[in-house]
């Protein structure tokens, strides 16, 4: 089918664009002409590299332009990039390298010790040494099939291990496409990202950016002022955040409103505070909050303008080539019925990469059970209630209470261990263990802490660990109910 | 594959913006929620009269507000639309009927006699018949696969009958999101139409209207005062137009200028004479050209607005999901070559219906053989020279020699006929014919020019007939050399 291939994307923008402006840093601007010549160079080193179509290559850096040239230089040659979250321990990384079957991780000098661990099979190189490498010369692609795997990111479930979310190119222009009928396309946007580019937020402005002939305004670190400041001086016109990120923007804002020419704050990661939304209604913020996942390739779900103030609180409809439904226990739900999230559409990742079972238990028939709690109200608007069931979100950051249990239940004295959210003012929420021994045996509070900030990124380390004397609160058939941890919390 | 399916678009669009407007006509103004209920309630009379999933039904009727509600209604059904040319004889809507296998034509009254050969096998409804027919209960569909044939356009061939061009869901999909991508897309636009509905040029504006929730501006008769007035006082920001028409236009605005909110001219339907770009250049009108066929859905390679005035007289390049490159003898040829136009996208036909022989002859491993003559320029721009070789067009509509020629050989006195095209003020150009009779037999130019007023289209009916002794000008392989008769006409 022809509709299955494109032209390579970022030569096709450099050739329809050259002289548009392709991204902006503290540093740099670079034309969409520079970035593809960068990007021949990322393809030339990668090929020298041994690099070949199919190939696994793990990326870890923070928001940096080389992240960007790398990234097209890997779809130049047809090489799946594996992006990294730069705050996992060297713990998380080696599993998830030895997971994706990577061959090479190339990383920010920064992150070195992260490395530590890395399998044998993997060759490293730091960022510094790569810029070294001498180019050989890479056959660039001249098509994309939308249905080969583009990027993979890890995610964690409810159960187990992080499972790798394949993206394919397909998810990524249908993702930018599916935005654009929302929100609109004009010739001077420019789209800020605070977000992490191993986040599939930020990831997705990055694709945005190729299809659109927009500038991207990327941002290192996250400050509230320096965002600000992008948006009242340098015609940023669109901006994705976490609720976190907005109140400090508002806060930084005091005072001052945003020129007409912002044009949208693309909310995400999780259900917005209320009094948040007002103030911004207030303030003639236009947010547009929305719905989506890594496993959608960010948002599948989003409000519209002319709903933006009538709707507020809740997450949208589907985007134009996306359908949505509530189920409980199988059954569809009607108006102002919660249940499941699921969602349906060509943002939809193909699955979990080497983990048929996740797949075969999250897609069927093209529907994605989602795991997260809503409801549609009368006119079919989407409110989020819950992510994921147990899911705690920490400054946009996705921490799935299994994973911080799994590390403490490692600990020979540990019994039980169930792990919730509790509110927090800064960063939304933040995880709370609570742990029972085994009868008889005692281990301190920083044992059990220090065990965690070995074995999980920083924002997975629980805040507190509640020793509890009892057993944890079950259900019939056992399985832990987090939600009567979180009332004890209370 | 996910991607190949997607919502039902109209209900889509009147579930996400229900109040936006949809059209505008003289006489109406309907939103979206009107134009779904409108649909539905074609889509129940057309299930009344016994239409099903992968019917063809015919429609022949001109840019009335009815044409949107029909085709939609075909859409929910899963029917396919043939489209007539209004302009054709009831000889070739005859032919054109039974080659499409059309169950049911529904046709405006005006046309009747055109229904006067109209296979047996064909049902007809006039549209005030169809507007009393009572209501069945259509089952609307949920998804539309991008794969479906959406609807059959011929168009003629260099040689014999007329071919079926049939257009997928997603051709129309990818045409209208590719033009979004060159053009932008804001929530003010307006797109007027006043070329045919049955043409792509008319029909593709319909699909972008429901894709990018924007009104049609319906005209039913080209008026350069009304479209002027329309684009003057009612915020029509984009409109679709032939060189004839925007020429027209042009001497209509006199000494005024169109407002800044008119955001584009997009040009179709051949080469535009360069005298009429550069007035159009100094009037500061946005003249998009551009380049396409009835095979790709419209437009495949448009100028863009930062080309518009240093590339005058370019069609542009191939738009963000598209490729096109020049061939001669099977060689791509290199910048400032001349040679035939192949271009290759999700817009391309899947083929000719029921004509697997030109099919495979025009598309090959994707490229479609375009048949027309162009170059691209050293920075790969592309200049459209010749349409199809021998193709005439006249006031936007293609006319094909063969055609003709064929109802002029079909008199048993004519031993040889060729056709050509000549300029035309008006129309750009216009048909005139070579006859060669037998030895010893003559006929006469009105008896000629009857039997192709009784067989063709108005348009297709040429200007004069010129009677030559010798035979005409052939090559080595007795082919007809058209291009030596342009020169005799000169």
């Amino acid at each position: 089918m022809a509709s299955e291939t494109m032209p390579n994307w970022l030569v096709k923008r450099a050739d329809l664009s050259p002289e548009r402006v392709a991204l902006i840093t503290d540093d740099v601007t670079w034309t969409f002409s520079n970035l593809h010549k960068f990007s021949v160079s990322a393809a030339n080193k990668l090929s020298a590299l041994g690099v070949k179509a199919g190939d696994h290559v793990a990326v870890l850096m923070g928001n940096r332009m080389e992240f960007l040239s790398l990234m097209h230089g890997l779809e130049y040659i047809g090489a799946v990039a594996v992006l990294l979250n730069t705050k996992l321990t060297a713990h998380e990384i080696s599993w998830q390298l030895k997971n994706s079957e990577s061959k090479l991780v190339l990383f920010d000098d920064l992150f070195l010790e992260k490395l530590d661990n890395t399998p044998k099979t993997v060759q490293q190189l730091t960022l510094a040494e790569f810029i070294n490498v001498e180019e050989g010369k890479a056959e660039i692609r001249t098509e994309y099939g939308l249905n080969e795997v583009h990027s993979i990111i890890y995610t964690s479930g409810t159960t187990g291990n992080p499972k790798g979310v394949m993206l394919s190119y397909g998810n990524h222009w249908w993702n930018a496409i599916s935005s654009s009928l929302n929100l609109g396309l004009h010739t001077d946007d420019c789209w800020l990202c605070a977000t992490p580019l191993f986040h599939v937020s930020g990831l997705s402005i990055l694709m945005k950016s190729v299809f659109y002939g927009m500038p991207v305004f990327l941002i290192e670190k996250f400050e509230p002022s320096k965002v600000n400041a992008a948006i009242e001086k340098y015609h940023v016109t669109h901006i994705s955040v976490v609720s976190q990120m907005l109140v400090r923007l508002v806060a930084a804002l005091g005072e001052r409103m945003y020129p007409k020419s912002f044009r949208c704050v693309l909310l995400g990661g999780g259900p917005a505070p209320k009094p948040l939304l007002e103030v911004c209604k207030e303030k003639g913020i236009p947010v547009y909050s929305s719905y989506g996942m890594t496993e959608t390739a960010s948002q599948i779900a989003t409000l519209s303008t002319e709903y933006m103030l009538s709707k507020l609180g809740s997450a949208g409809k589907p985007l134009f080539p996306a359908q949505l439904r509530i189920e409980k226990d199988g059954q569809e739900q009607t108006a102002n019925e919660a249940g499941e999230i699921v969602v349906k559409g060509p943002v939809v990742t193909k699955g979990y990469w080497k983990n048929e079972e996740a797949t075969e238990k999250s897609i069927v028939n093209g529907w994605l059970y989602t795991g997260d709690i809503g409801y549609l109200d009368g006119d079919g608007f989407l409110y989020v209630l819950d992510r994921r069931n147990d899911l705690i979100i920490s400054g946009g950051e996705n921490i799935y209470p299994a994973e911080i249990e799994a590390v403490i239940l490692s600990h020979q004295v540990i019994e039980e261990a169930g792990v919730v959210g509790k509110s927090d003012e800064k960063w939304g929420q933040v995880p709370v263990a609570f742990v029972k021994t085994w009868d008889g045996e005692t281990v301190t509070k920083e044992e059990i802490l220090s065990l965690c900030k070995e074995r999980l990124a920083k924002y997975k380390v629980p805040v507190d660990v509640i020793f509890v004397e009892e057993g944890l609160p079950r259900n019939a058939s056992n399985k832990l109910m987090r939600k009567e941890l979180r009332k004890l919390l209370k």
